[in-house]
């Protein structure tokens, strides 16, 4: 009796790092096939992020104007970031919507993980919505230049039908925020203890 | 006066290779920053994929079963592949469809293009849907194993919505397949002349 999905599995037999760059390692696996036969798989490793989507008090999104250089230009997108070192992703949540936009939450819920790039990056993102927004003061990170602003739900699903908007996790927004906005999927909003506290 | 989005755009003064692999390849860019500040940007260099969102006559989606090593498991997920060189994305979604799942399809609408990770890497992936799908003969790549299975819409989206599907680029068609459902978002759709010439 074959294991579960053995027609599917790979196994790794050798792991050797091909490049480490400043900001990106890749790998190269060697992998035994389901057939028994061998392949190579090459990989980017990544610490994982987080995606915030802000909800200010009228319903409107915060959002993010940002150039990307891969893309060669300006993109619209929601807050995000990477995880530091031992970094939760809450707290990271938290801190990456302050220092890019300058808001605190008084309330978060985890939406949901994507995972981007599934062939070549371990990559992955969690979904954080926050609410109950409070303006302070945002601080980028050193060479970070982006553009704040918002805009309504129907404003971003215009944009993601024309093309406006490409960014797949910001797309995968719209989708939670669809059938959040439409009752099918439920969020567990709970209080950030810091904000509470304070507030 | 200043052009528009100088605050945000960089300009590349430098490029390098820093990795050649058998399927990655990684550029370093140096960047002149909107401040006038200078920084680094590393990335893949991706020929840019195409996504089919294959309809069956009774509803159902064709979709597929594939260990992802990256992820390090079994993934959910639209047929999908890569360019070759010179191919439009067009015969690219025609030959994936029918060498992954062994289908044809007499109608095809391009949806949109999803940018899966805007930071570092410069794939972008088009989605096409498929209907009038005949089933005939797959023929996978040397080194590819993957099940073949349909659902259902609504089941799709209880799977987006609970963690069983994280891939993005399947999240975003779910997103295509409710608008065009509730008739929010249009598919302009158009038959394929192979398939025409030969039905």
């Amino acid at each position: 009796m074959s294991a579960p999905d053995s027609n599917l599995i790979e196994h790794t037999t050798h792991s050797e790092q091909l490049m480490q760059g400043r900001f990106l390692q890749v790998l190269r696996d060697t992998v035994r096939l389901p057939d028994g036969g061998s392949d190579t798989r090459e990989y980017v490793v990544h610490p994982g992020a987080v995606m915030i989507v802000p909800l200010l008090d009228d319903g409107r999104l915060v959002l993010e104007r940002q150039y990307r250089h891969p893309m060669g230009k300006v993109m619209i997108e929601f807050p995000a970031g990477k995880l530091d070192a031992g970094e939760d992703t809450f707290t990271c949540a938290r801190r990456e919507l302050l220092e890019e936009t300058g808001y605190a939450a008084r309330e978060w819920a985890r939406a949901g993980v994507i995972h981007p790039v599934i062939s070549y990056s371990t990559e992955f993102i969690e979904i954080w919505f926050a609410r109950g927004l409070t303006l302070g003061e945002r601080s980028l990170d050193q060479g970070e230049f982006l553009e704040v602003f918002s805009a309504t739900v129907e404003e971003l699903a215009e944009w993601c039908k024309d093309g406006r908007v490409t960014d797949a996790k910001t797309l995968t927004a719209l989708l939670w925020l669809q059938n959040v906005q439409n009752g099918t999927w439920a969020l567990q909003w709970r209080q950030d203890a810091r904000q509470g506290s304070a507030g």
